[in-house]
């Protein structure tokens, strides 16, 4: 046997970069067959050209372009109208992994690790040895940058193949990706289709063309106003972990430990700050990054343990309740459907809030389970339904409740139960972005979300019961009139015709007593739908 | 709104350390509770001690110890009599992610993606604040080093807080690390009492002396031997990727193609190799990083279409299937246990085997789901069940078949089930190692497997139920055998005691007659398990 000392195994340790790393486990990153791969890779560009866009005040307008070459690989565009990318920047956003500006930010963004489409690039020149195309614009008045880039995969730094600089016809400013890749194109479920539609939904301000190889699908823009800006916040003691806390009172610029904690964490205010560093015996004047291991411990306990207003809340941007229902109702052609944007909550720290839209009817299906539509700041989940918070919450509500079918704990019939989550922080259970990590608080607020849209639903299905119920007899009692007007007008030995049309008079008025409302609370949501 | 410009977006754009990544995203590493945090730290442990024990051909001793500092923290301590790390070597392996030997070897090892103890270490200081102690000695005629580490996060480069040199008592080999953690003892399933009793079962060569405080379990070495080693191979061309490929042509030290593709791999012969660069039109003599995109592509395709001997399996090191059943018959006291070794098999180019050892009664709890063990290169899996290869595979058996109780698809009763997969490259779902990925080849591999042992249980089940028939009908006729004894003697006029007696002798044979056997295949197997 070869064995082998302390040193030989020394000689052998080397240093592994983040790149081949995540190419030898791309699984991670959602890369793990074709069909999700095109996906994923379609959904990073599309996610950077919204952020973008929304960030610099566009309204966006995004193409995406399938061009299939053969089963196995297909060649993916996506153009927009954003602000463009710098010269200097290009190399490093598609070439590099872990380089961005969402990472350190606490705000609702679709990208967030700075992985994304430099993932992309890796797995398009893994599986198919090319390079990728980009071509940016910033202003009208500037010129076009074109480049293709590499990913020095041992070194994670980018290699600049070709780099042009021209006035070709572009848009004025924008953004333009090619690649090629390893992907099938399939269509239904979890397809780059499916994507593209949920996409639309969440986005209703944009506008998508989309195109696989000739055929084109247009998302027009259903509102003409972006969406509330998305605020960064400080973090709040609540969500920060003791090691963070120590990495922040080192490097803080605040001088004394005071300020540290006023200024550099959201909703402390002096007062509770000077009771705490009383508690812990720390001087308010104190350099923070002098205080030891024991003083930050006290500190941060202290901190998390008083009582410290929820961080705000109006760095979240939600889709709408408005909105959302046009959007559900113009998509997917509905007969009903019902929204409500819940009031922002909190979970370790971090502000979240949830959004849900119930559709039913119309052109939906209405054999099978209900289709769930998941939604991370406006981003479509295809993937891991079954881990997901939102799937959890679904199944966990009693759907017979809300007179809605269903086969063991899953609703069936012609239902859609849209769910959005925006957050500053998302918690994805894995990092190909598929599913949200059950926490109790995010878990909790979409039960009450989908149970407010379900009670809605009740009520809009009692009362088109009630209404087929009502047709019914009326239709029955018509039947009858001609033969009870006879009887009448035997008995009363008043005229036949008048008596008839009497009683069509009173049946006319659709008024019928005894009703049979289940209880008080419903009559009320039913009064409240009808002022809708 | 604050519209951005791209000048002010770049502004933002900025370098994310692997470090910091792993630190916002401590979940994909497992660290997602206080329960698991505290299992994975100890087997990232562990698995670096026994890794570098057999490495180093040395017969693992190791200490593991949990005190329980309060509910919420745990300070956890590994000692091994291993090789012992070089002092320049100590501060990167545990301060410092991705680093460590075993990334680019295609061996078969427990750590794989030199990421393991520096994440515990990470999650250490990242939940109490706290820095890890390290000491280590190479040899006994060698001084103790030992350090206190942290992770500068920002960078991902450890920092050495204390250094220290002495003669200290201490093994004359080997390394101990202490840490202190947020994190929780339970005891049951998925505890770390759970984990060193698996572990101890696919290691049997190694002593284990666990304590948690005061209580003590010692796991004695059930073999004297360590396993055949582990050695590592060339990469098998159906398993490369187009893009590992072009980087191999571009940094290889081989002259001419022909080398290159036939000393850079296994098994590719040169007729082989001749035969696809005459496909390419390429010369064997051209320089390999002279080639190109087309060229390469065109050469990896004509590989991946040849005929090519699978890779050598001798890199594989299973545990065996007589020590197999000696640890599950020693460690679980069953009364019955199988085991079978299957012979090496092949998926994306990488070598696998799979063991599967079945035991059952004895000690073994009668009742509910029988007990699934599952290990990848020795190490216990004790998360994500449900979607791992092992569990998928052991609920498409139909059970039933091998009168094994069940209920829906999963075998119930005193049953245990433990499944090994050994390979240099283990397909995990996912960072944190808790699940194998369900590749058609393995997933047949362990369905196999698993057959053969049920196979064997069946042909055990049957055998026990014959012998208790037996024993319940020699019960029966011994209880009537004076009656009988009686009756003969009045219808033979013979002395009734010596009736009695032949009529004894007779039943002691234990032969009875007209046996009811299922099939042939089932009475083989029974002479099969008869002369074991």
């Amino acid at each position: 046997m070869a064995i082998k000392t302390a040193e030989q195994m020394a000689g052998e340790q080397r240093e592994i970069s983040v790149a081949e790393f995540f190419e030898k486990n791309r699984h991670l990153l959602g890369f793990d067959n074709p069909m999700k791969a095109l996906l994923i890779t379609v959904k990073e560009m599309v996610d950077n050209s919204l952020d973008a866009c929304q960030e610099a005040g566009i309204m966006p307008e995004i193409k995406v372009k399938l061009k299939i070459i053969n089963e196995d690989r297909i060649k993916i565009s996506v153009e927009d109208n954003g602000p463009g990318i710098m010269k200097e920047q290009m190399p490093r956003i598609f070439g590099k992994l872990l380089y961005g500006s969402k990472f350190y930010k606490m705000q609702q963004s679709r990208g967030q690790q700075g992985i994304g489409v430099s993932a992309a690039l890796l797995y398009s020149q893994l599986t198919t040895g090319k390079a990728t195309l980009v071509r940016s614009r910033t202003a009208a008045n500037k010129p076009v940058h074109e480049m293709t880039i590499r990913i020095d995969t041992m070194k994670n730094e980018p290699i600049i193949l070709n780099n042009i600089t021209y006035d070709k016809t572009f848009n004025d400013h924008g953004t333009y990706i090619e690649m090629e890749i390893e992907g099938k194109y399939r269509k239904g479920d979890r397809s780059v289709d499916e994507y593209m539609k949920e996409t639309a939904i969440s986005n209703p301000f944009a506008k998508f063309t989309y195109y696989v190889d000739s055929e084109k699908i247009i998302y027009p823009r259903l509102i003409d106003k972006l969406p509330i800006e998305a605020k960064s916040i400080k973090p709040h003691p609540y969500g920060v972990e003791l090691g963070i806390f120590e990495r922040m009172a080192k490097n803080t610029k605040a001088k004394s430990v005071l300020s540290f904690i006023t200024n550099d964490f959201c909703r402390v205010g002096s007062g509770t700050a000077k009771a705490v560093l009383k508690m812990a015996k720390v001087s308010p004047n104190n350099k923070p990054n002098h205080l030891d291991h024991q003083e930050i411990e006290k500190i941060l306990k202290g901190l998390q343990k008083s009582k410290i207003m929820n961080p705000p809340t109006n760095c979240l941007s939600p889709i709408g309740e408005q909105v959302l229902e046009k959007a559900v109702q113009k998509d997917l052609k509905t007969e009903f459907q019902a929204a409500i944007t819940r009031p922002p909550s909190v979970y370790r720290g971090m502000p979240f809030l949830i959004e849900v839209c119930i559709g039913y009817g119309g052109e939906l299906n209405p054999k099978g389970t209900a289709q769930i539509m998941r939604f991370a700041n406006r981003v479509p989940l295809l993937y891991q339904a079954s881990s997901c918070a939102v799937t959890k919450a679904v199944q966990s509500i009693a759907w017979g409740q809300y007179h809605v079918e269903h086969q063991g704990n899953n609703p069936t019939g012609p239902l859609v139960i849209a769910v959005h989550m925006a957050s500053v922080w998302i918690p994805y259970t894995s990092e190909s972005k598929e599913a949200l990590e059950p926490y109790p608080e995010i878990s909790k607020e979409i039960r009450l979300a989908i149970q407010d849209c379900a009670r809605k639903l009740k009520s809009y299905l009692a009362g088109k019961k009630r209404r087929q119920l009502d047709a019914k007899r009326k239709g029955l009692f018509e039947k009858y009139l001609p033969t009870v007007a006879d009887a009448l007008a035997d008995l009363s030995e008043e005229n036949n015709a008048m008596i008839l049309k009497s009683l069509e008079v009173i049946v006319k008025k659709e008024k019928i007593e005894g009703e049979d409302i289940d209880d008080a609370g419903e009559a009320e949501e039913i009064r409240e739908e009808t002022n809708e």
